[in-house]
């Protein structure tokens, strides 16, 4: 055989990864971590170089008691200079309470299939274009300047619905522009995406929503949870959703496990080059306390059981002492 | 941000992914499987549409008993029209042993990491180059058709020498091609590749040995194996090593766990519309076998946890009935 194509990408020279950890992760376990733990965990993310965390949710308690301390835990994160505090919010009275929290950024979910749009938000997907719209003209008139993103769930297919539609996920993504995004993401809620699914995809939102798509949310539940994310990095994307130790999933999607792990994609952009500010020792020695935390649970993830390789842990030692 | 890059690369339409669970895994497994479970696995991976096995290993019985009945899995596998039977061989002397038994192919390692080279084969690379001459010659001399093709292991870092030079990985190939090796591959034995590396590289084998380059082996280490599949696939490589159930290793590179798990690649590729001939249900009851009988090692890949998306479940349903 033969080449039948040569790579040309330019990738990004530096990537942001968006821990979710505190929100997608722990929505799926059912202890609940004590608000003490997630403390600790939010500084220790933020001392390993970590610059977004999405704490929590405001959502109604009783539906996830896991996330109830999510207006404490965005108060903390916003005494640490330059983390973003982040919080997902499902509809107006979320984003009410998320404005109200002082919260930097809320991610509003929105299902491309419409199985899942009902039984997540109990509502069709224009019925939340239209939330958006109000939560939109909700921030306005508060005078806040809190960032609205909308988070594209079943991006690439359901486990309700099965199929999705790419038009649909583009119809969706210039209807929630034209009510007010600020950003826009696309999601593999269920691991259903192929790297070649992605690469397309996304060349297409880009078309409907140009530098306003700015995150990729994957899903590893069939092994190709960091492919999908270099697939999305070629196209130009240089954000993307991780939960540390690879913890996460969908309270309505049925087999949605795992988040892509941070620790995994801090590796991978390492190793390549590109930059993310991440101290591995620190981001290892939070998922080892993580990990405490969660004795019994499934994590996942990759890196923490070889380490680093050789060659990257001889750099920093070849390098010329500062002392 | 933009889309910084337009990826369109063609993929290839048909890919043939090599089982090398019954060489690269069982050898790092220390319990010896019997040759009736072997023959069985054989016999299951061929009705499940694989199409090129590696049975075994041409090296002293006192050194892997694990793949002392390799001649014996050749003999079989030739019984099966169609099925490519494939061996490793460290030397002329199992060369010899491969030419005799009849397989179709055998698969010469050579480490691009002299360290690498030393403790897996206590020869340096320049010296497995002129060993490759002689089973060259020794092939010809025989009058059999058997394929002689070159493992670059080590191609991408090594756990002993760390870095491994791309120009040192380059000179090797053009020196083994030189020698009179039909077909070369690149392996990234420790799992040290990240995607953009695969890329580079593999793109640079290309230039020397054109449409000669015709395997990638990737290990799962540190979870990088799907997404250096995918960047060796876009460059144009169209056949990949893989173990059922990731399994593998390498005796003489610590850490060097698990290659790239076969279910989980042939998922891929099918999602993306590539053939490789392979039926689902039929691999993954072999993988349920092949569990069974490896019952507490520890064993890999995703896709099995989760099973195929609804999506891929409805399609061949969804085709009209023959009958």
């Amino acid at each position: 055989m033969t080449p039948s194509a040569k790579a040309t990408h330019t990738l990004p020279r530096r990537v942001s990864i968006r821990e979710v950890g505190l929100r997608d992760g722990l929505q799926s376990i059912s202890a609940v971590m004590p608000t003490a733990h997630k403390l600790q965990w939010i500084r220790q993310a933020y001392d390993a170089g970590q610059r977004e965390i999405e704490v929590g949710s405001f959502v109604p308690a009783r539906l996830l008691p896991q996330l109830a301390d999510t207006a404490e835990l965005v108060a903390f994160a916003k005494t640490l200079p330059g983390l973003v505090a982040s919080v997902l919010v499902p509809n107006l009275k979320g984003a009410e309470r998320a404005i109200e929290s002082g919260a930097h950024h809320m991610l509003v979910p929105l299902s491309a299939s419409h199985a899942h749009s009902l039984a997540n938000l109990r509502k069709t997907p224009d019925e939340v274009v239209a939330e958006i719209g109000r939560i939109r003209a909700a921030r306005d008139a508060s005078g806040s300047t809190i960032g609205i993103e909308v988070g594209m769930s079943t991006a690439f297919g359901c486990t309700l619905q099965g199929r999705v539609e790419p038009a649909e996920v583009l119809r969706l993504l210039q209807a929630v522009l034209d009510a007010g995004a600020d950003r826009v993401g696309l999601a593999d809620t269920v691991g259903y995406a192929d790297p070649a699914m992605v690469q397309h995809l996304f060349e297409a939102a880009f078309t409907v929503a140009g530098d306003k798509l700015a995150c990729g949310h994957f899903h590893d539940t069939r092994g190709m949870g960091v492919a999908n994310v270099y697939a999305a990095l070629q196209t130009g994307i240089s954000r993307f959703d991780a939960c540390l130790a690879g913890i996460g999933g969908c309270p309505h999607a049925p087999g949605a496990s795992g988040n892509v792990a941070s620790e995994d994609l801090a590796y991978m952009f390492a190793s390549m080059g590109i930059e993310t500010g991440i101290d591995f020792d620190k981001l290892m020695a939070l998922r080892g306390q993580v990990a405490g935390w969660l004795e019994g649970e499934t994590l996942h993830g990759t890196l923490w059981r070889a380490g680093l390789p050789k060659t990257m842990r001889l750099a920093p030692a070849a390098a010329p002492a500062l002392a």
